[in-house]
């Protein structure tokens, strides 16, 4: 436990207050870290933290939420992108997949992306908490909604090309892809996701 | 000038022995670091290491093997798979790619991988280097020789899904892609390489 998070809770605070919002990140993410994304509970988060179970949807929307906050320090929900994907048809899921993404990167100058790499690559905790969140509770709904077999091999290939994408704009930021705008980004890569997620793969 | 290359070169060697291919190594090291790929020059490098020129090539066959062990610590020599890789019809390209690829990755178990990223997401002159090196004077050959137009986009298309196939099968580790076999690999991403090199982008 941080010492941040003892403090917070011998200081006491108002339920539903911004500092509740804080001692759920901090103790999210010492459980995270120690747990992985599915043995973390949002009960054993909540009850580090001093607080009701309740708040973690109420500031977060759930656990999805208090994740991307607490470890993958993402700047939006990603149970928005998902529904947003959801809600797309299967044959445009591919460009709706570069579009989401890359505007969502580009907003923060893939300063996002790059820390996230930089944390999966260094722990192998952020790799697995990665790993079990993204995939399994992300990709994996899209996929299964779209896609005619192989769910789980089809999430995999997903997720290649979407950190790869990532690596060569944001990190490696090689020219001309670092700064093509999505039009040509969607042109070139749309098909690639499209045929991993309805496409012929075997 | 770190104090190994000035003891080595205090100490004296006979030419071409092991310590002119170790100074080479840490010189290398240092020059690729302060200037990137293109700026190092071999004599730079060689006049640091304190020995000839020739020994460059004696002990790595030019620069790309030097970087590639000083600074990638490739446990390959990419003159040859850029070999092999310039060796097959156009029509396998995409095929050969993921077998070369994940054949050299497999055998250390994705270590050299993840260590080669570790580095890039970490360090801005590993990243600059590393796009200088594989881009510009490993893939851009193999493209140059089979794509039909758009050779620099194309190519940062192939660096996309190259890194983003190591991330996924080494660093983040998801299955069931981390154990596939090759064939299966190759079956699902050899046609979005092919694609990036010989097809329709835009």
């Amino acid at each position: 436990m941080t010492e941040k998070t003892q403090a917070t809770r011998r200081r006491g605070r108002r339920p539903g207050g911004a500092d509740t919002r804080e001692a759920l990140v901090n103790a999210a993410r010492e459980v995270f870290v120690e747990q992985g994304y599915d043995g973390a509970t949002v009960r054993a988060i909540a009850t580090r933290a001093g607080v009701d179970a309740a708040m973690v949807n109420h500031w977060f929307g759930g656990k999805e939420g208090l994740f991307a906050e607490a470890v993958l320090k993402l700047p939006f929900n990603p149970k928005d992108v998902v529904e947003r994907l959801l809600a797309v048809e299967a044959d445009d899921i591919g460009e709706a997949i570069v579009r989401n993404f890359l505007t969502i990167w580009d907003n923060s100058r893939g300063g996002i992306f790059t820390a996230l790499m930089r944390s999966v690559t260094s722990h192998e905790e952020a790799a697995r908490a990665l790993k079990d969140f993204f995939f399994k509770h992300v990709f994996t709904h899209v996929i299964a909604k779209l896609a005619p077999d192989n769910h789980e091999f089809r999430a995999t290939l997903v997720g290649t090309q979407i950190v790869g994408m990532g690596m060569v704009r944001y990190v490696v930021k090689f020219e001309p892809l670092a700064s093509a705008d999505i039009d040509t980004m969607v042109a070139a890569i749309a098909p690639t996701f499209q045929r991993y997620i309805t496409g012929k793969i075997d």
